[in-house]
């Protein structure tokens, strides 16, 4: 099952997609309806309003999750490339909600932007409450897949030890169009899909997200150690090597250019950058 | 004016407290009471049911924030006596509202607990969207103060270089009791306030807030340029010396022990530490 979170006249409503149509279920987004325990059954029987999906307006597919936790290093190939040891554990950090946008909304750049870099990444959502899962809670937990960009103010993130003040700029990171399901995917809970982000139309990252060290089942069996993972919570599972900072000269994103960001059976996000006026205080 | 959330029979209710009383305000608690931007002339006017202050039982002041952003080193005299230079950027991290208990609940030690240390810290509560603001606007944006202490499990914060995992475990952060509101504090929206941690009633910290080198204010303006700031998200503006991870030999908080937390006028907490049992998946 594929769904999404449609903005419509009246207001954002989840929808399941069929083909090249997405038929609105009865749940504000997407988070909404995982909310409700019975959310499969409730997807795959709504028969609501129909859209075409061509020129549909994409929200976040999580619109407003209650926690987005960020993977660091975790793509096997560019850590060993670097010379570096497999990590022991994840590198986690957090993103802020105000930062999401829709997967064809622009990236504002806002006038302190220094050194916006890109990182495409899977985004695994949670579809149920897990606390200290095992293997198989952990799994059954994924409520299934999408695709996020992680994009990066890499001045703000290296002012101090702590990255998340250039990782939560408010409006600038991809999340969507789409949430795909376990069962619609190679690999399932483990898929192993092309990822590819584009500048322009220039491939500047492209691997396989059977690499990641730390995969979607054991970042949540982790995550869930720590804290309770609830319905709708979002992990972003690390970029691989090609960021536009480790390039010698480095390269950013700039007002004007568009980012593409495409997982494999995920589908694609097209989005402008744009520097933003100063918005009044 | 002094703000707390309280748990009743009939669920969680935000109260105005007066003398040895809390007055019940028609919300179910501050922080939905922060979301309606009449909430100072609502929570002066109401006139609800009263409860006496002794045997309340009270939650975290805002149970469950948007934010919740943590500073790192920022009590002067300690950066000074370390030997470093003061930054020039707040070292900014996260906490996911899970980690939030009330200011007499247990501290829960999870089985994986290792080097459990206490981080007394003065908390900031937002009353108003704040983005981009100036000094004025900053402030005017504070809605009050309250008491917080930022519990960390040293093992898992030094696991990687971001501190995350040890910083939000499940219950494991007492925020409260109350929201004082900057006229009643000395210094206003920067205020100057005795601040304490105890550990079985043995000081193990003692600072005054006027100490921090980014204070309340300046902390608001940095975050606004980053993102919006919403009504009910707190800021932990950081700890002094003499946490426990710093002492030779190192000092631990363990099962049976009481943590206490105290700021001046901004009232205290003392929360049990107790081993968990493992919670059932």
């Amino acid at each position: 099952m594929r769904l999404m979170t449609l903005r419509t006249a009246a207001g954002t409503r989840a929808a399941r997609v069929e083909g090249e149509h997405a038929v609105e279920i009865d749940a504000p987004d997407v988070g909404a309806l995982l909310a409700d325990p019975g959310w499969r059954a409730r997807a795959e029987a709504a028969d609501g309003i129909r859209h075409e999906l061509t020129g549909a307006d994409v929200a976040p597919v999580v619109p407003r999750p209650g926690k987005i936790l960020c993977v660091g290093l975790n793509y096997r190939t560019h850590i060993l490339e670097m010379g570096r040891d497999l990590p022991a554990h994840p590198t986690l950090f957090a993103k802020f909600p105000e930062a999401l946008i829709g997967p064809g909304d622009p990236v504002r750049l806002d006038t302190e932007a220094e050194a916006v870099d890109w990182e495409a990444e899977l985004a695994v959502v949670v579809g149920a409450p897990v606390r200290r899962a095992g293997e198989d809670d952990a799994a059954a937990a994924i409520a299934g897949f999408a695709v996020l960009n992680d994009v990066t103010m890499r001045g703000w993130q290296y002012r101090t030890t702590q990255w998340l003040q250039g990782k939560t700029f408010e409006a600038t990171t991809p999340l969507g169009p789409e949430l795909v399901t376990p069962d619609e995917l190679p690999g399932g809970v483990r898929p192993a899909l092309d990822l590819r982000c584009t500048v322009d139309g220039e491939t500047v990252q492209s691997a396989n997200t059977a690499d990641l060290v730390f995969d979607p089942v054991a970042l949540v069996a982790y995550i869930s150690t720590i804290l309770t993972l609830n319905p709708g919570d979002v992990i972003a599972t690390g970029t691989p090597g090609g960021v536009g900072h480790a390039r010698k000269p480095p390269r950013y994103l700039r007002d004007g250019v568009v980012l593409g960001t495409e997982i494999q059976l995920l589908g694609s996000q097209h989005n402008p950058v744009r520097a933003g006026a100063a918005i009044p205080a």
